[in-house]
Parts: structure tokens; C-alpha cells; sequence
């Protein structure tokens, strides 16, 4: 190990609730040493999808040697397994086994977390594994603790039905699935859902090559002009555009985010006030 | 001095207002390498109890070498004392002298911050004591300086009257103190008050050995069922449980949480918007 | 360079949506050891002015070797610069070109980001230059790399109007600008506006430097008695205290604030509650 451990932290505990601070006290009492990074301690309360969301946009982000500590956790305290997860990149994860790290799992060994069993310790409360059960695992982890000695293999850890889009000739659907700080939504739609279609973006575009020069702006009725695509979102329609700069004030703007996922959003307002109860919504993009 | 210095802060500044920032300013010019944990910087303004609760909770997680540097301080800039503490377990807090660190003064050695004495700064201002006193104080020890160099010894540190638990015969009384994020409201009724008495929890029970296998949940009406206490609070009923999947959608549980405290908790809601105005408010446990 | 790098972030993202740890994810893969610190991250979204007065308030305190990361900005992914800033100070920033380094520009350095110049990365989203842009600029900063790598001097950084007091014989008027998390607002007046003119301070008082001793609290109806100034703000009284102490519940104080504004306060409450959308409120104070 020559990089400093580093631990990211994710949970529904609420920054400033003093739980977060008691996981991090296990993990300091274990690797002094740690670098530690709240990813957010404000996921909705026992919204598991919200936070596998977050995690599938953050966490690949961080050096590979890091290890993500996740806690989205109704069912603590019941029978539901604890996890330590490597994924096809060698990211390391733990957290319950309820889907939270769905987006990690193709090609990921699995290990289940036996109290007792090596590190393992056997947590001290039956409501907060994060502090109790995970934190250990975390740091033992981190400080080069090897995944095997944890427990015995799971070939079935818990998944989420994924929200995805689907094609239908040059239409694309999908749902809304969350909203951010500023009131941006983003959908089960992605980038490459819309790359290989005709699209407004250039053959063979990735994310960091896309040129803004390359499309004009819509006009105002989220109708297509030559190949921007037309979206709707609940029954109304958004306007394609590049930057939310493009957007006037109070228009409904569809995006290609920072995630790589179509967002919809209110230049400086909110894309989720405007829709309400937006998760589930139906999106539809024609690609002209 | 081996370890790295570690510093936690818990104040009612409100994490993003630029006040914690700029205590960690003082504190990382003064000594570069430390490590800082956010405990709260959410306390509710000026709610010293709540404070002192979290601190509670969380200090003592953290390795004996930290230093806790906590302002709640309606008093700052009137005639309050400022204090450093080191408790009977040699951990060492800073900051007002108002009861905020009540949980630790049995026992404890306790010094007013004297400003201009030693190495206590004249506070530069009348209303940021974080900044511009228990900063520079927390520092100064936490990089390996003496208690004793601050100003005298206090004998008389101001103490919250600190809520416990009565036992009369079989049934346990205490009060509702405070909520968490997900709205579990934590009350003075603490395991030990529960344990010695006739109890769910296996003879010579402690945090880390109980076994939810020993017991089996309740009836709905929260009466008890051969071991299992029955919970009151506010007139109302609670269930007493030991993990929060054992309860039903809305119903009202009792449960003894990840402090050692009876807690009041509605499974996926809120025992605090149920409860309404809560503090203070009754709870007593019969233990049958 | 002998000090660890130290990176500060002031954003309107939201401490838990997931952007900052996205930011820091960047920076931390750039620069492993270095040590990061959250200014704010509630900045209200797209308040440029809030946000240079945090910074204001906030940066000159940090050693200043760091490097400050500020990005609050509705113009993202349009034509607007993004630039690294190095004060008269050697303070460094990196951020949008939109007004929110004003408070650091006179005597600056100012560079222009260009993407693919020397250090500067072509940034992967048209709508998160704070991961994808500033993040390694700022990194390549705070990690010894110089402001002249990264692109074109720049003479014409955006400056906002910057918010002053103006004097009229014993009078001194201002406006409000933004509140804090206890509902204290900040106002344009500073101490220096109020110390060269008759004043409660003492000849030649500084910060650090006033003797609360020297000033009794006036009287209830904001009235000067002696050398008490008077304050009205939005057309109310408000008193003029050294300390929230002073203050009784419920009324409204004026304070020399520790970040040398004068503030409005309510002891134990909120003046921006009170004094509804402060913004722009004129404040009056009468040194008499």
C-alpha cells in the first residue's frame, strides 16, 4: 500500500446527526491515518435507489484503492446480509445487501460479512451497522485487508430492478429517477441510449468530446430542427439544449448532465418543482 | 506525541455558513496536519442540551488523543467563562463554560481560558469565540500542550441539570430529550436503567451481546408479552422492539438504540412529527 | 513547497448531492495528500455576491499556500471566461469569471483558463467545470505548478458592483446583503466605516483590539445616549450592542460582526425572519 487509505462515506444519517462522526470515529481508531469523504450523509431517508444513483456517480471517480463505506439500510437489525463487494475495476465496497450497489455488480466478487468470523466484528448494536459492523470491515479493507477473509462467497447479493431506457425505432423512453440540490431531475436515459441513434451528437462523441459549435438551439416548442431531438417529460414538452445557459428563464430544458444521464431542468429554478411528483415520470425522446 | 493531531468540531453554526471554515482556518494554520471531523455544526441554535447529548454520543468513539472543540454559546462575549476540560478518561474538550460538557465533568480537571495567559489569544472578537479563542486553545493542545499552561483550575463548572431516568417498583420514568434526522426521539431512559430490573435483555446483557434471538416481538397494543417491557410516552402507546424491520408501517416503537438510550422510532416515518412538541414529554417502561 | 497542499471549495452544489465528492475525487486522484476543507457548500444556487462575501470572509484566513476552489455559476458551458487568480496577497483561486473573486481582484494576477493549454484539461461536460475544469487547475496549483501555464493574462476580470457604505456628515448608510445560518444579516457597513468618525470604538480600535468595558448598553429605543451611534434599518430601530447578550429577547441588535460588518441580529431568533426580503434594505446608522 503506498497511497494513503481512503474511505468514502455515504448514508441517510444526515450530515449533522452525530452518526456519521461515530463512523468516522471507528474508522480513525482503526487507520489513523484515513482520508475520509462524505460523498453525501443526505440521501432520502431508506431511498436505496437515490443512493446506488449516487454511488454509480461518484464512486468511480476516486482512486481505485479507495473503498466506499454505503449505508441505505431499512432492514438493519434483521436478516437481511451485510456485504463487502469488489467490482470488475477493483473498487471496493460495503454495505447491506439490498441492492445498494446494483450498479457494481456485473463481474464483482461478493463476499458476505460473518460476525465473529476474522476481522468481523459482532456489532454492539442491532440499529447501526454502519458504525458497528461496516466501519471495521471498512478500515480492515483499507488498510489492505484482503475481501476472502471475510466470509464465505455470495453468487446472488441483492439487485435493484435497474431503470433503463428502451428503444423503439428512433424513440428512446425512460423515466424520471431523481432530483438534485438545484432541482434537476435526471432520467434512466443515457448518452449512449441517444449515441448511436442519429443524434446531435457527433459520430462517435464520448463524454469530453462533445463541441458545443456542432448544434444550434431549438426553438421554444421542444420541436426538433434537423437532428435535435424532440423531448417530453409527463406529457410536456422540454427543449434540447447543450449548456443550461441556452435555456430562458423558466423553460423546461433537457440535458445531457455531467453523469452522462439526460437531466431535465429549469434554468436557475427547479426542473423537479415544476413536475411534481416526477419520480416514474415517462420520458420520451424522438431522435429526428 | 505519535499519532497525527485529530480535532472534532461541534458547534450550531450551520455546516455550510463559512463559520466552521473559518475555525478550521486557525486551527490548520496553527497546526497544518492535523485531521478534522465534522461531529455537527446542525445543533440547534443555542440548544446547549442537544449538544451536550451529541457529544455524549460521540466523543468517546473518538481515540483518546482528540480534542473536542464544541461551541453551542448563547453567553459569547458576556462574562461566561471559557473552559478546557480533560475528563476522567483523559479526553479533552474546549470551549464555553455553560454546561455543554456536563457529561464529562465527574472527575475531570478543569481550566478557565484566561486570555493573554499563555498561550490563550486575546479574542479579536465579541461575538466568534470559535474562531478567535477555543480554536487557537484546541490547537495549542492538541498539538501536545498542557492544560495547565491555559489559567487556574475550575472547581465550579457550570452543569445542565442533567435528565435521567427514575425507577419506581417495576416501571422505569424519564422524559423525551431530543430527535435525530430520521425523527427517532432519544429519551433519559438508558439501557442500565432497563437491565438490572427484570428485562428483555439476557442476564449481565451489554451493548455488542444482545441477541435478538432471545427475544420474540411483541403484540401490537404494546402490551407485554411474558419478558417484554410495555412503553408509554405521552399518553400513547410504543412497542418495544430490537431492530426497526419489526415494526409495522406507522406504528410508534420502543427500542433501545445505537446510544444505550430507550429511543422512540416509527419505521420508515417520523416519531418526532408523531409526537409533536416532544421534549419533555413522559415516557415510562414497565417492566413486567 | 514543505506544507501539505490545502484546498478549500466553495460551491452552491448541495454538501450532499454527490458534486463536491465528485470535485474532491478529482482532486484527490490529482494530488493524493492533499488536505481539503468545505467552506460552504450551501451558497444559495447561482448567488454569485453571497458567494464572494463568503470568500471574502472566509479565504484571507487560511494559510496562504491554498488554494481556493469557488464555483458558483449560472453561466456554465457559455462564453464566459474561467479564470486562476493570484491576490496581492499570493492567495490563489480558481473559479468562473463572474464576479466572484471581486473582493481579491485589486493588485491581482489573473490568468484565463484555456482548454489543452499546458495543464488545462478540455473539460468532459458542458455543465461541471468544477470537477472538470477547476478541479485540475486547482490541483496543479496547489500542487506547486505556476498561474503563468495555464493561459493569457487577463486585465478585465468581471467585477460585480461591490456593495459599499457611504458618509454623510455623522451619518452612515448602507444596505443588507445576506443572512447567516442564525438569521444574523450582514450588512455593506464596515468597521472602518464607523471607526475614523465619532463612534463608540475607542481612537484607533482595530478588531482584537475593542474593550467592551468602555460602552454600556443604550437604552431600549435604539436612542444614542453618549457615544452610542443609532441604527435604523428598513425604517426600524435597531440598538447598538457589543454583545448578543446584551440584547433582549426579541428585539433587534446591531453588531460589529466577526467578520468586521455590521450585522442585525435577534438574540436567540432570526433578524432576517424579522426583517422579511432583506436584501437591499437600507441601513442608517448616526454616529453622534
Amino acid at each position: 500500500m503506498t497511497s494513503r487509505p481512503l474511505i468514502t462515506l455515504l448514508t441517510d444519517f444526515g450530515a449533522g446527526s452525530g452518526y456519521p462522526a461515530q463512523v468516522k470515529a471507528v474508522l480513525l481508531s482503526a487507520l489513523p491515518d484515513t482520508q475520509l469523504v462524505d460523498v453525501s450523509h443526505e440521501v432520502p431517508a431508506f431511498d436505496v435507489l437515490a443512493g446506488a444513483l449516487l454511488l454509480e456517480a461518484c464512486a468511480p471517480r476516486f482512486p481505485q484503492h479507495t473503498v466506499h463505506l454505503a449505508v441505505v439500510d431499512p432492514g438493519v437489525g434483521t436478516a437481511r446480509r451485510a456485504l463487502a463487494v469488489a467490482d470488475a475495476a477493483g473498487r471496493r465496497f460495503v454495505g447491506p445487501d439490498n441492492g445498494l450497489f446494483t450498479p457494481f455488480l456485473d463481474g464483482a466478487r461478493v463476499r458476505e460479512l460473518v460476525a465473529g468470523h476474522g476481522p468481523v466484528p459482532r456489532p454492539a448494536s442491532n440499529t447501526f451497522h454502519g458504525r458497528d459492523l461496516f466501519a471495521p470491515v471498512a478500515a480492515f479493507l483499507a488498510g489492505g485487508g484482503d475481501l476472502t477473509a471475510l466470509g464465505p462467497e455470495v453468487t446472488d447479493p441483492v439487485r435493484l430492478p435497474w431503470p433503463r431506457a428502451e428503444r423503439r425505432g428512433s424513440e428512446v423512453q425512460g423515466e424520471c429517477l431523481a432530483a438534485d440540490a438545484f432541482g434537476n431531475v435526471i432520467t434512466s436515459i443515457t448518452e449512449d441510449d441517444l449515441a448511436p441513434l442519429p443524434s446531435p451528437l457527433p459520430a462517435g462523441a464520448g463524454r469530453g468530446r462533445r463541441d458545443p459549435s456542432t448544434l444550434s438551439p431549438t426553438g421554444g416548442e421542444g420541436q426538433g430542427e434537423g437532428a435535435v431531438p424532440s423531448v417530453e417529460v409527463a406529457g410536456a414538452a422540454a427543449r434540447f439544449v447543450l449548456t443550461y445557459g441556452e435555456g430562458r428563464p423558466g423553460e423546461l430544458l433537457a440535458i445531457v448532465g455531467s453523469s452522462g444521464r439526460l437531466e431535465l431542468a429549469v434554468r436557475e429554478g427547479s426542473a423537479a418543482a415544476r413536475l411534481g411528483a416526477f419520480r416514474g415520470a415517462p420520458v420520451r425522446v424522438r431522435l429526428l
